[in-house]
């Protein structure tokens, strides 16, 4: 289904060349300052359009605000935001129905669908349903505050990758809108984008490596087993197309090491008891220990490869059918997934901080 | 919180040192043959005390039915699964309450509870609490029915691993229950076995890789976003403690990957549209595709290092303390993981099962 | 908040003088036929200024479809569904924040939020908001088929009651739409109309109880406890404002009755079990009997009172104040719930039709 | 399904004549006071076997706590309370699964489990099920603080009442427990005695009505629409079986108001606004007013009527058949309903306060 949260809440729909897409949240306290215009910044970094590395669909991802703000402010009712379609070329996706394209959901649901799915541009999974979740995200920060910082990088294309977790937060939110490809690694940028612009020139595409970290986070949101942040925000990292795997912390490679090793060690720092290192990415027991929140996700090369010739099945005739997709495609999808997982941080942590200040866990929201 | 799941649910509950641990399962379907010894040989395959590269714990880990069979069926009421706790020593763990664990989450519970946490064995937040989700587990394969095979095996431990993929779920069904570590690959069992010696040897502990395969699931099950097989199945994996990352597929091997070669090829087989090649982990726009669903989870070496000497603190005093541990411990906790994995699997499936069901899907269960 | 439903699912938004309301619907199979025109019908039959015996407010009521249908079909993808509003007349409300209207939930809603709360017409705890209530049943409707026949009348206004029971739904579904205060009970219509017309011609409103019925629907749908019939379709109800009571079968006067009496025999009618008589209302231990789903609704007279003196406070002085209405109401709005009770009860009825049929209850949807 | 509850969450199980019936309960937090010793006083209300005007079934109702305390206090660990059977007779049952019990869900559970049902003692839809919803209500009150006071007591049987919303729920909480048959009338408690024994020597049973009030509870718990404190108390109230109507504050007799009548006027007390009547029962837009909050139940008469020849059909023969049960059952059920009912109104309210705590409103848990 569609919807998402225990707390903060999301009702997810539209369809990439329907009316447009959307997002109802629910659980927004009263009060909080919001405006189109703040969701508008969000949702500029991850429309496309705009330059070579990002598909050429141009869409302006303008955000209205349906319901649940007056006067600029929250009003405590369910916010649905709505993102109307506009550059709609329906007719590039005429042939799909009858030779599904490989590594697209196109032929499971038309099965599932017995037919009746909507498959135009991937119609109801498409990635373009992730403007609203970024938006969702925005909404959330809210609920956060400044003092809570999520961000979200590219952290490898291809074989090429920066050192672990060699940013924070901070850095990240001001480093990043300034990279067209969404890096904090300033000195690998270049790397990144020569093999980004090489799969383009070749028909093809490439995968990539986020890292997500927030600051500021208190101790203790979370709960063990089903709320547990991982479950939580794993859970919203997977809801999203083409990302195949998610780790916090050390994450696979902690499967290589020791407990000797991996084990962060209790300190004392400025009268406060801190994790003398962070391999456990900043959660124990499914709860936030106070340290940097960090984790991976990987983000598989696009499936759609414009102009190349793919091996597909007609299924009418059950006969092999090669495909020649036309269309406007991401050469390297990871770049426009920044801030969706950065959305989904806001939104997993939102969800939580609820949870926290239900639970009447100190320093739970509000921070002040 | 500790419920899980829309139309197969549970309801966690239960502590490492006291009364026992167990779960509610409901959303079962009445007229399954079920009787306690049904449940007691997937549990047989979780509990400690087995061998010595295992926990010296000695539990029985004997499953009583509380409610909702009669004369060996369901009845379609909710069904309690109840283990009781027997050999329980907590005078072990009386100091962590003083000077927290490094890795546990002694110390996030105890911040969060205000102090009232029960921190005996890990507690509430123990891994004991996968003793019940095993046995969800076998319940959740009675819905599924025998022509849908999910399992689990040891395929890493420390930087030894086996080839990808290498077996399907008939294999390891077979074979990983002969093997006293739990893996499928019986060329690497020595290898791993002669690490994880090496670490007890050594007072410390090691992580490990699994792998999961399910067999035979029909096309169609899952939807995309929020109920994505991805996001219901890392939500229950995320939950078990000592998971630090979740992958699908080629999962993060993907990101080194371009869409030629990623993508796989829709050919036709015995009449049948096929992939050729399966790097998606046979999902798609979070749906099955009919294909081996696969994927692997990273376990963290256990954080119990007993008899070896860390650093942490006394919350007392804030000053630093040495802390060794008694107690017995797992030196591979990725051993123990492997049943509870493929119980998750299970669980997902099971509940994807249902809803494919309800949404009328064909092929959805039961397959008969 | 604002979500409802377990596998038919509603995710409610808007405001009574903002841009419009509106709700998404997940959970809907794909293939039904489904167009604006199929549910304009029954908003037609909700929407405010047809006569003098409702609301003078002007509002088309027109629905949009901003997903989940292609070709006038269900794709499967959640359905949203988008009224704007168009008479709004905001200056009639400027006085209630500070001078709140009594019956209303100006205040507490003015508490609640801090003073953030969008009061312009009650805002979103408007029964403006029943309008995609509306819409959400008629595709309820449209999951249920047409064997299953849900409908709702005016039973009773002030003191003046007709029969218990006296009609099916079959007739009400004739009738209802006939009547100008969608009655079935056609010989009372005349004193419904009078006892409204007086309570207009005076400034006053009148309040009065609704019969629900369904027919058609078969054996065991529903559980005991949580998600009973009567546990599901209460909470629907109470969500209507205005609604102050609820019973099913004999209801409350059953309080009267001996169990000799109120117990309904079992007999063999056609060669299938019935009861007798239906005291139970269509209801045993939460589940459908297969006899005819039977309740009542009580609804208070209206709170607002144009052109009446009525007592308040003044918010800011904590001085009594006189409050005299503007706007435009409905003297009986028991009429205008008639609708909307019939879509609760549709709603209801999908939820539990898909529950059924995830149980493998035979009978379930489809019927055919 | 046998799950309740967004933040104060329930899991229900058990039956009649199995091993016994039990609770998981979530969302407690840590360091509330519990003992078994606390849930035993408000069960031995609930247990029968204690007059002649209840069952003779002799069951202690004796409670464990399985999990989630510690030392006598909640650890913020879900709480499982388990209260095993004593008194089963089985054999009083056989005849059932073949002649069904009018009024009884034998049947409808029949057709609904194709026979795989617990039909001993109505299974797990019967009655019994409510002992451990009254051991949630103990927890739930206890999450609530003594500052607010949850009551219900029996206003009605057959045809003789009390006069409405006599009393506040403290005279409740001292006079009802000293009541045989757990009225705050006690200038009725002869008349109604009489009228059950009458039922009783007549072989036959009474039905009746419970009011419930909770005075203390804040302004503005509860959300509009589908978390309004109608909806979420309706839905628990409807779980119990034999419950037949639910109606708040003026309820069913606001159908022959006005509005002029039924409207409360707001006016100033002891400096805070207030309502001068409280014919909305406290509450307005789903949200508390802070007014006294007051309802009621109507109970059916029991279904058993022991000794009692009833007409049913032979399920074999489908031939007429007459029943006659032997067991031991309650001539008035509505007695051994009240505390259910308050426990029923604490839970919605717990759950209703941590709402309110999640969303910032003032006033909400804790109270001191």
């Amino acid at each position: 289904m569609n919807q998402w949260g225990e707390r903060f809440r999301l009702s997810l729909f539209g369809e990439s060349h329907g009316a447009g897409v959307g997002v109802v949240v629910d659980g927004v306290p009263p009060g909080i300052p919001l405006t189109p215009a703040d969701l508008q910044k969000d949702l500029d970094q991850r429309r496309p359009g705009k330059s070579d590395l990002t598909s050429a669909r141009r869409e302006d991802d303008r955000a209205e605000i349906l319901s649940g703000t007056l006067e600029g402010h929250t009003t405590g009712a369910p916010i649905c935001v709505w993102i109307a379609n506009q550059d709609v070329r329906s007719q590039d996706y005429e042939a799909i129905a009858k030779t599904p394209r490989p590594g697209h959901a196109d032929w499971v649901n038309h099965v599932w669908s017995k037919g009746h799915a909507d498959l135009r541009g991937g119609g109801h999974s498409s990635g373009r349903l992730t403007a609203p979740l970024v938006a969702a995200g925005t909404i959330a920060q809210r609920i956060l505050g400044p003092s809570i910082q999520c961000a979200a990088h590219l952290h490898q294309v291809g074989n090429r990758a920066g050192p672990p977790y060699a940013h924070g937060a901070a850095h990240l939110l001001r480093q990043v809108p300034q990279s067209p490809i969404y890096t904090g690694h300033a000195e690998l940028e270049r790397d990144f984008t020569t093999l980004i612009e090489q799969a383009r020139k070749d028909l093809d595409s490439i995968g990539g490596i986020l890292e997500f970290v927030a600051d500021g986070v208190p101790v203790a949101w979370g709960d063990p087993f089903f709320d547990s942040l991982e479950s939580t925000l794993s859970h919203l990292l997977f809801a999203i197309p083409a990302v195949k795997g998610v780790e916090f912390g050390a994450g696979f490679a902690a499967a290589s090491m020791h407990g000797s090793e991996h084990n962060d060690p209790y300190v004392v720092r400025d009268g406060h008891v801190h994790a003398a290192t962070n391999h456990a990415g900043g959660i124990l027991g499914g709860r936030t220990t106070g340290e940097s929140l960090r984790g991976r996700v990987a983000i598989k090369p696009a499936s759609s490869l414009p102009g190349r010739p793919q091996a597909s099945v007609d299924l009418e005739t059950l006969q092999p059918a090669e495909l020649r997709l036309k269309g406007r495609h991401d050469p390297c999808i990871a770049i426009r997934a920044v801030p969706v997982v950065q959305a989904c941080l806001r939104i997993a942590l939102a969800d939580l901080a609820l949870l926290a200040r239900q639970q009447g866990v100190e320093g739970a929201w509000p921070p002040s």
